[in-house]
């Protein structure tokens, strides 16, 4: 089931720390979501933490001065280790059980505990001070292509007769992607080799990618996992869920081009892939769960294993996604990032429950930490297109920035700055932070 | 550059432990393979192992009872850990170092340790008594498609006037596997269920794989891993490769078909994966270097980045691979399993450095425990085909069993069974042990 709506979630809870309601803040009250960090103080040890505002909540710290005294042994031990995992093991009740601790210990008013407040303050970290880290150990890193509108633009290119392969509605596509290369975001991204071949040439040759392209996704931790053989039922999906972060899946199209057949993309993903080191939990996204977008009439439904009430009623997730681009000359100029483009999760074809109830379907055991990303969240709009490849349809339409000059794909100091935001009336507007990466130069060669 | 050959790979060595000098013996002391077991005794505590014969030396107790003094402390550390992960992080200076002191220990005769013969003794376990297990926490999967012979006839039967895609004889093809699901031989397999579509049908329907097939193939396990952004030359692609395994990529051919396109095989692949307990060290495999098979006239020479002289001299391994089944009703009938076909590593189009050395290029990092597996090593003859699907043509030609049952592909109670040796005149003949499993039939629904 999707976690349901209390009193965490209400907008007029205030916290006592102040950056936490200032306007434009991704990081209220009502969001709390959890990261791993670094430095300073407590040696340099990697810590759980929670941002609130411009603020972390450093949880080892919490527990030390028994701030969070009460919680069950495993989940006080589990917010004291160096990753998350452990704590997305635990499964929605002790996620939930955390963050209303968490949520009363930053609460002002009278529904606070304001006694506690001295203490909670010593526990607090500012974000810019540390260094934010790739909280999870991912054991497998799935790669959706959720989203109908990408999976038909990159169709039309390939095929322009026949752009939906005959599967796509039925079966949510995917791969396994790489884990060793997930890296969190500010982590530059090194321009790859490979081997790559222009149209109409024979053999290919072999050098940096000239078709270096972002992808706006979407990616889902996977909470308690399933044992190998067993499958998990779409009623239960959820309860594996722990939340969501923003994926950059950095691709070379030109290899990917050349490489792709028949086993799909290998080199041309596995060099990097950025996430964005804060997890909004699936409790906090609560008030922004909404029906999936309708199917087109025609559609077959989604087969019975893949189907629930629940899931039609508030299988998707309503939040806006942005991506945002600054080039080395803009930033030279003073100039600020320009959007590219602007989507929305609800515009996926799948849910996260189907796309994890796929996953799990032949027996396939998923683990705490997994990772399921949603593959390139393009909407049906022209300006919702969440790549380059579609975004300049493979080029041949080239974007113009502030400064004149153009792109068909990135170049050497380009950033690529992803955010999300969840908005609904009556509710606070949560945030995800931000996932961006600048483009290094490949390395030499030597 | 390849492991040299030294005096642990001399064919006059004997060991003291009997049965390492039986004929047929996959360990002689010329082998040496590492793998990881538990019980009987020191508690149920998982520990490394070298399979000598039908024994095991326990390192772990070799270490405490002081037959491995001197070693140095990260290594004589990292024999002791419940996975090889450490030892592989570790480098071809140290696994030789500690392949010298194990064979030294283990000599029969002049050349070995005498006096230390009865501490020695006192850390075999015989192997039937122990669980084998997988001793490696494999962080990422690969699954190559290295034999031209495979690749040509899984193309034929898809696209009979264009059999091999023109990216293959330049790029060692690849997809990312599942790790979570790799499991050790013996581990029984559960048939998958999922969707597929009959062909001419409108609509899939889901169920239980009707076309489960296995996959022979070898799996070479990664050691000391490369950086983020930095590629492995060939010169040095051996130095990161510790030793070999077999690996069953099972495979259900009716969901692969119809979910493949166009990002590559998912959920027909991801739901089990079985390899040998024992790996085969890179320096044991010294004897039986080979150049890799001749390309045929016309084919490109391979990529400057994957060549080297080195590899051209020994890049290729010569080890024959078996395939053997027995169904419920053989064994009922007391019938030894039959060879369904014999294959060889040196049919491979690629050789395990260039696997390697492809994978990094693009700066993507392996790490220590790694596993990248060959693809079905099917040869040029119709009795090298190492899966059902090319050896029945798709399941139209059906084999015959003694019992006069025949399979298309797999059914409930088969066990599949593979094993690999190395010949090589003047020296020493040694195995893979086996990697089995039998078939399971699908979970029932509730």
């Amino acid at each position: 089931m999707t976690a349901p709506l209390n009193d965490t979630h209400d907008p007029s809870l205030r916290s006592w720390v102040e950056s936490a309601g200032a306007r434009g803040t991704d990081f209220p009250i009502q969001n709390l979501p959890f990261g791993v960090f670094k430095g300073p103080r407590s040696g340099d040890q990697e810590r759980i933490g929670v941002a609130i505002g411009d603020q972390i909540l450093d949880l080892t710290a919490c527990i030390r001065r028994q701030l969070l005294a009460g919680l069950p042994d495993d989940l006080a031990e589990a917010c004291q280790k160096r990753t998350l995992n452990r704590l997305m093991a635990l499964g929605p009740p002790a996620w939930s059980a955390l963050r209303w601790r968490i949520s009363e210990l930053l609460r002002d008013g009278e529904s606070g505990q304001a006694w506690l407040r001295p203490a909670a303050e010593a526990c607090l970290v500012p974000m810019p001070s540390v260094e934010l880290l790739l909280g999870v150990a991912i054991g497998d890193y799935t790669d959706f292509y959720a989203s109908i509108h990408h999976a038909a633009n990159v169709g039309r290119m390939m095929r322009p007769d026949n752009p939906l392969l005959p599967n796509y509605k039925y079966v949510p596509i995917a791969y396994h992607g790489r884990s060793s290369s997930i890296v969190v975001s500010g982590t530059p991204v090194r321009r790859p080799s490979g081997q790559t071949r222009t149209e109409g040439a024979d053999a290919p040759v072999v050098g940096p990618t000239a078709r270096l392209d972002y992808e706006l996704e979407a990616g889902f931790f996977v909470g308690p996992g399933n044992r190998l053989g067993e499958p998990v039922d779409m009623a239960r999906a959820e309860d594996h869920l722990f939340g969501v972060c923003l994926v950059n899946d950095w691709s070379a199209r030109d290899i990917q081009a050349w490489e792709y057949q028949p086993l799909g993309p290998f080199l041309s993903k596995s060099f990097l892939t950025s996430v964005s080191p804060w997890i909004v939990t699936m409790e906090a996204l609560a008030p922004y769960r909404v029906p999936p977008a309708p199917r087109p009439a025609g559609d077959p439904p989604p087969a019975p294993y893949l189907d629930s009430a629940e899931n039609r009623r508030a299988g998707a997730i309503d939040a806006a996604l942005e991506v945002a681009l600054v080039s080395a000359r803009m930033r030279q100029q003073g100039l600020a990032p320009i959007r590219l483009s602007r989507s929305n999760l609800q515009h996926l074809y799948w849910t996260p429950a189907q796309l994890l109830t796929h996953h799990a379907s032949n027996g396939c055991n998923l683990r705490p930490g997994d990772l399921l990303a949603s593959g390139t969240v393009s909407g049906p709009e022209k300006d919702q297109r969440a790549c380059l490849l579609e975004l300049t349809w493979r080029g041949t339409e080239r974007l113009e920035l502030p400064t004149g000059e153009t792109r068909a794909f990135l170049e050497d100091g380009d950033e690529v700055i992803l955010t999300a935001r969840c908005e609904r009336n009556g509710y606070a507007t949560i945030g995800f932070g931000e996932c961006r990466a600048t483009v290094a130069g490949a390395p030499s060669s030597d």
